[in-house]
């Protein structure tokens, strides 16, 4: 019988949260790694499932397939406690996953994809990649304030997606020293996601 | 009593989403009109209500605050007929959402807003903003092949947010001529919703 497959580079902040998603919630799926750097999404097998080129992809155990990181695990965690049962706490959650998509990702990633990745010299980077991005990760410190998560007092996909490239904003070249709740945030996520600390 | 309050802008298509779903569900809200162009959303009043400065903001009923379009029309709607009861279109609407403001918002309102309001020259702008939204449109017409709504057979938020800046890409300097089936769909949706038609 089919099952859910993952299509995704493990070098992908976007491509981990689904995988993340599916490990703790125990749902059984294989994954497909891509060799993002090689062009793995250019090839016509792959453009022929998501014509968009991109990972992650989520092909559904009857085969139906779903692109977007944040709508993948919003499937696949539905109903679950990964979603805040409260109605404004799920607002709140579902907040933080549109900031990350639109504030977060193309700052903090897109930062750390080409100086980690293309090897381009900070002097070459759009300045403005930092200062956003360091305005978003101060913004994340602020809202931890009291607090251990990012909605409610549970674990939720805000936390998951978010924690996915914050984890790796240094190698962007971005500062977390004078973020101390954001840190400890961090530390926190990764251990109930079961991941090596990044610190 | 308190009702629902949104702060928002008539000239953002962000701000017009959450507006258009209340009006659609009869929900009683009370439109404050921030003049963006004037810097309101700079004033220490707003700033003490979303630190961001960004709008749309929705004040609930209850005096809790809300921010991101995308998710105060996921909280306003829920359980409406504005999303899918079917999981998989539910997840598939949430992957026009997701993309709407990843790829769509940040070429197609943004080159709008240049162009129309800061009254930047097509000179000045960066040629990745047309090309990658026309390439966002063109993407549109495809997924509206055989289709009336871009989930399911009936009016979803994926139509909701997506029509807003798409009714005025031209003003962002975007051709819609060739893309029949996207004009076809950005008339019907204004009727659905009420809208005076741009075409």
């Amino acid at each position: 019988m089919a099952r859910l497959k993952l299509f995704g580079s493990s070098i992908s902040g976007n491509c981990l949260k689904p995988r993340w998603v599916a490990e703790r919630l125990a749902i059984p799926f294989d994954w497909v790694e891509m060799d993002i750097i090689a062009g793995a999404t250019r090839q016509p097998e792959f453009l022929s499932l998501n014509p968009s080129g991109q990972v992650p992809l989520a092909v559904l155990a009857d085969r139906r397939v779903l692109a977007q990181s944040n709508a993948i695990m919003l499937h696949l965690a539905e109903g679950s406690d990964l979603v805040p049962a409260d109605a404004f706490d799920r607002a709140k959650m579902y907040e933080w996953l549109f900031w990350e998509q639109y504030s977060h990702e193309p700052t903090i990633a897109v930062r750390r994809w080409r100086r980690a990745y293309l090897k381009q010299s900070d002097a070459d980077l759009d300045p403005a990649l930092l200062t956003k991005g360091q305005a978003a990760l101060s913004r994340m410190d602020n809202a931890l304030e009291g607090r251990r998560y990012l909605v409610g007092d549970r674990l939720s996909l805000a936390d998951v997606a978010l924690v996915a490239y914050t984890r790796w904003a240094p190698e962007g070249g971005f500062d977390l020293d004078g973020l101390p709740r954001l840190t400890t945030w961090i530390a926190h996520v990764e251990r109930a996601l079961g991941l090596p600390p990044t610190r």
